[in-house]
C-alpha cells in the first residue's frame, strides 16, 4: 500500500482510493439505480415514507451495537466536532488546540467512551438514526410510524473481498408497533422485494427467529443472558452458534466447548460450556436440518419449560401462521434455529433474507449466495432516550450484496444506456455550427455531445467507439457547402465491418453511411436509433 | 444547545441532531427526488456519465481549495485512519493507542498539515474527488472524459439559517477539454438545467467571467497575482469584489481600502490598496451594470494591455459567440465582470447560474434569489497528482439551495403522493383475514397497510386522517360473515363532513361509504383512487 512513487517523490500526493472505500462506474451505478427504483417501489405499495437522516450522529446517541463487541468504537468513524460551542473554545484559537485538545484527558483524545457530547460518528447503520428521530420527534409522529430510508452507512473495519467501509442499505421499519403483526409484514415485504428483483421463488427463502428463543435456549444451557458478569460467554455462544452454516454441528460444539483450531492452525477460544450445555444448543441448532415447515414443531420438545423460550416460539408462529394465512409457503418464509443475527440492539423476531442458489466464493469452492439482508425487533432502541418503550421493528437489504447476487444469478440486467450521438469537429473554425447541430439534437430529446478533444478525425471515431455511440455526425467543408450532414450507423458499421473483408471493398461500399439534409438530420437520426432499441 | 435535560440527568442520551445536520422528510424528499430525475435526463442528454466516488478521500488527495483560506482545514471534516497498516500499531494494540497515539508529533495529533498519508477527509464538493479518480484511472478513459455525479459534501463550518454542514450537490464535469467549446457547453448545460426545472427564461442568468481577466485587473492594480507573498491580499482583493452585489462601489471601495465597518460596527480589514488601484478594480466591476450584452465592450478598454486579461477576455468572447450562434440570447448567459467564485482551484472561465426573481431574506428584505450553482475550468486539478496538466472544466448545482428557489418560486410541485389505503383492525383475533385483504390491495400495485398499532376504530381513523389515506377498509364481524368490506372514501367524506351540519344527519346519510363484495374490493378501490387522481 501507498509506497513511496515518482509522484510521491515529487512531492505530490498519490492518486489513490482511500482503504476500503471504492469507485462505482457508470454500468454498475446504473443497474443499481433500476434496483433502488425497484425496492422503493415494493416499500411505498407497502406505505412506508421516506426519511432521511444526516450521516453524522452524536456518538453517544448512536449506541454501541455492533457486532463485534471486543472493540465496539472501533466499528464506527468518529471525530470530536471542533465547532462545538460548548467546548468553550474560542475562534480563534491555534490549530492544534482546535482540533484535539493536548491537555484533554486519555479517554477523550483517544477513542470516545461514554457518553460525550462532543464526539460525532457516522451512522453505522440507518435503524440507530432513526431511533434519535423518533425519540425527537415522537409527539408529531403518527403512531405507527412506517418509514423506508435508504443511504450510505460507514463501518470503520477491516476491509476485504467484497467488503467495504462504506455500503448502501435500504430499510424499512415500523414503529410503535408491539403486534407481531408488523413482524410478519416484514417478512412478507423482503419476499416480495427479492421477487420484484428478478429472485425467482424457491431461488430465496426469508428465515426468522427469536432473540427470545435464543435467550431461553442459552438459559437451558446454564448461560443467564440477563447477567452483565456473563454478557462475554453470551456473546461468544451466539458467536458460535451463528457459524452453524459454516462449521456444522461439530464445529459449533468446538467453539461452544474448549476452542477449535481452523485449517491454518489459528485458534479460536470456546465458551467452555459443559457437554450437557452443549448438546441442549447444538440439538437446538440440528432442528433447522430437515423440512422447513417441521422446524417449529421440532423445536418445541427441546424449549419446553423454558417460558422466555416459549414465549418467543409463539410469537414466531404467530408469525408464521399470518404470513402462511396470506399465501406465503415454508419455502419462502420459515423458522429457522440457527439464524442469530449480529446486532446486539434486538429483542423478539430477528430476520435474514438468504439466497439459496449456488456460487463459487473465493476460494472456488461451491457455496450458497447467503445473506443480503436481515433485521428484527427492536423494542428498547427509542427508550434509549425517552426512558419510555417504543416497540419497533425492520428490515433492511444490503444493496451491493444483493447487486453482486443479482450478477451472479444474471437477472437480465437493463441494456447498457446507449452511448450519446458523437458529432465530430471536422473543422475547428466551425465550432459554432458543429455545436448547433448537437443542441438540435439535444432539444429533440436525444442524447447527444458534439467531441470537445484536440484529436483529429481517426481519434474522433475510436472515442464514439469508446463511448458506445450508435450513430457519429460528420459534416466536412462540401457537406457543410449543401448543407448536408453524413451519419454514420455505428452499431451496423460494426457488423459490417465484421463481414467485409478488404478495405477496396469497403470503401466502395460504405456501409451504414448515409447523407442527408441538416433539417432531416433529427429524424434520421431517431430512426437509426429506433432501429437498434 | 443541549442544555442538561431530564433524560441527560437520568444517564439517557439526549435524542437531538448534530448542530448543522438536518433531518428530511417525505415531503421534501420526494420533491427532490423529482429534482434530481430532471437535473439528470439533462446531464445524460448532454451526453455525461454516472460515476460515484466515496465520501471520503485521503487528505492529502483532497487538498485545500476551500473559500475560507484563513483556516483552510477547518472547512473539511478530518479523522485519522486507525486501519492504516502503514502506521505500524499491531491490532490488539490498546484502544488509546489505536486512537492518536499521544506520542505522536503535534502536527498529527492536531489537525492535518500537509500530506500525511494516515488522515481522511469527506469530501467538501465533487470536483477534487474527480480529479483524483481521473488521475488515477488516467489510462482507460475516453479522452475527453465526461462524467456526472451527485452525492452528498460535507464542509465542517459554522451552520447558519438554511446553511447546512451536509448537502447535495450535482455535478457535470468534461476532462480532457482545453476547448472553450466545453465550457461554453456548460454554459449551456445550466441554463437547460434550470428550465428543465421550471424556471422561466428571464428568471435566470448564467453569468461567467474568467480568472485570467481578474488576475489581469490584479496586475493592473499591482497586485501580482503569482507572488506567494500577496497570496494573502490577493484573496482579500478577491473577496472584496465577491461583495459587489451586497456592498455596491463604495462598499467595495472601502474593502479595497482601508477597511469597512458594517452597521453593526463590526469593523472588516482593507487590502489596504492606493486610490488608482481602487479605481482600476471597481470600474471594471462597475462594467457588470448595464446591459449584459454591452459588458464584454464595457471592460475591453479597461484591460487593454494587460495580455492576461486579455487571454482571458478573447476566451469569454469564444465562449460568448458559441452561445450566441446556439441561440443563447444575453439574458440567459452572459458576462459579468463581478462574478469571482470562492473555490480556490479555477484557472480560466468561471460560471455562477443566479436566480433573478425577488424573494424575503431573514430580515424581512427583498432580495434576489441569488446563487444555486457554478463552476469554471481548473486546468492544474489533476496535474496535482500527475505532473501532467489535464484540462478540465464542469458546473455544480447546489440542489438544496435550488429546491428553496423552486419552493419560493411556487413551482408546481408533484402533488403529495396520496396516503396507503388503510384496512383497520376491528378484530384483533382475524389480523390474518386483514392482512390478507391488505395484500391483495398491494398484489394490485395499490399503496396498501394494514393498521399495526394496538388503539380502538377512532384512534384508527385518526391514524388513517394523518397518514392522507384515501381509503379506509373496515370488516366488523357481520361484514365478514357476509363476505364484504366497507370503504370509506376519506377525501369525500372529509368534504362531506365539512359541509353536514350534525351528527344525527351525518349517520343517516353515511356519505360517501360503500359496502362492497370481499372479491370486488380492489376494483372498487381503484375507482376511488381513480377519482381522486
Amino acid at each position: 500500500m501507498a509506497k513511496p512513487t515518482k509522484d510521491a517523490a515529487a512531492g505530490r500526493p498519490e492518486a489513490r482510493l482511500p482503504k476500503g472505500f471504492r469507485d462505482i462506474e457508470a454500468a454498475e451505478i446504473r443497474q443499481s439505480q433500476d434496483m433502488l427504483a425497484k425496492i422503493r417501489a415494493v416499500y411505498e405499495r407497502y406505505g412506508f415514507e421516506p426519511l432521511e437522516t444526516p450521516a453524522f450522529e452524536y456518538t453517544d446517541a448512536l449506541g454501541k451495537f455492533l457486532p463485534d463487541s471486543d472493540r465496539p468504537n472501533e466499528g464506527v468513524f468518529s471525530l470530536l466536532d471542533e465547532d462545538d460551542s460548548e467546548r468553550g473554545l474560542p475562534s480563534g484559537a491555534n490549530a492544534s488546540e482546535r482540533g484535539l485538545p493536548s491537555g484533554a484527558d486519555a479517554s477523550e483524545r483517544g477513542l470516545p467512551s461514554g457518553a460525550s457530547k462532543n464526539w460525532l460518528s457516522l451512522r453505522y447503520d440507518l435503524t440507530a438514526p432513526l431511533a434519535r428521530y423518533v425519540a425527537q420527534n415522537v409527539q408529531s409522529l403518527p403512531k405507527p410510524f412506517r418509514r423506508y430510508a435508504t443511504g450510505s452507512v460507514f463501518r470503520n473495519e477491516k476491509p476485504g473481498p467484497g467488503r467495504y467501509r462504506q455500503f448502501t442499505q435500504f430499510d424499512a421499519d415500523t414503529v410503535g408497533a408491539e403486534s407481531v403483526a408488523a413482524d410478519a409484514e416484514m417478512t412478507m415485504l423482503a419476499a416480495d422485494t427479492l421477487e420484484a428483483l428478478g429472485i425467482a421463488r424457491g431461488d430465496y427463502v426469508i428465515k426468522m427467529n427469536n432473540r427470545k428463543v435464543l435467550d431461553g435456549v442459552l438459559e437451558l444451557a446454564g448461560v443467564d443472558p440477563a447477567s452483565p458478569s456473563e454478557t462475554h460467554r453470551r456473546l461468544t455462544v451466539l458467536r458460535a452458534m451463528d457459524k452453524f452454516d459454516k462449521f456444522g454441528i461439530e464445529g459449533v460444539a468446538l467453539l461452544l466447548g474448549k476452542g477449535r483450531k481452523d485449517e491454518s492452525g489459528d485458534f479460536t477460544a470456546g465458551a467452555g460450556l459443559a457437554a450437557g450445555a452443549i448438546e441442549k444448543i447444538t440439538s437446538f441448532l440440528a432442528a433447522s436440518s430437515g423440512d422447513r415447515a417441521g422446524a417449529l414443531d421440532r423445536v418445541t420438545p427441546i424449549i419446553r419449560g423454558n417460558a422466555r423460550a416459549e414465549e418467543g416460539m409463539a410469537e414466531l408462529a404467530a408469525i408464521t401462521s399470518l404470513v402462511r394465512g396470506t399465501g406465503y409457503e415454508a419455502k419462502r418464509i420459515a423458522f429457522d434455529p440457527s439464524v442469530v443475527r449480529g446486532l446486539d440492539y434486538y429483542t423478539g423476531p430477528v430476520f435474514e433474507a438468504e439466497l439459496l442458489f449456488e456460487v463459487k466464493n473465493e476460494d472456488g469452492q461451491t457455496v450458497r449466495f447467503g445473506s443480503v439482508g436481515g433485521g428484527g425487533r427492536y423494542d428498547d432502541l427509542v427508550a434509549r432516550f425517552t426512558g419510555e418503550r417504543v416497540p419497533a421493528t425492520g428490515f433492511s437489504i444490503g444493496v451491493s450484496r444483493l447487486q453482486a447476487a443479482l450478477n451472479a444469478l444474471g437477472v437480465k440486467k437493463e441494456s447498457p444506456a446507449a452511448g450519446p450521438v458523437v458529432v465530430l469537429v471536422m473543422d475547428k473554425t466551425e465550432l459554432a455550427q458543429y455545436q448547433q447541430l448537437t443542441q438540435r439534437l439535444r432539444a429533440a430529446g436525444i442524447r447527444a455531445e458534439m467531441y470537445l478533444g484536440s484529436s483529429g478525425m481517426k481519434a474522433q471515431m475510436k472515442y464514439a467507439d469508446k463511448r458506445s455511440s450508435p450513430v457519429a455526425v460528420i459534416q466536412g467543408s462540401d457537406e457543410r457547402a449543401k448543407g448536408e450532414v453524413t451519419l454514420k450507423d455505428l452499431v451496423e458499421g460494426a457488423k459490417a465491418a465484421a463481414a467485409i473483408k478488404n478495405n477496396k471493398e469497403w470503401k466502395e461500399a460504405r456501409p451504414a453511411q448515409l447523407s442527408v439534409p441538416e433539417d432531416k438530420m433529427v429524424d434520421a437520426v431517431r430512426e437509426i436509433l429506433n432501429r437498434h432499441l
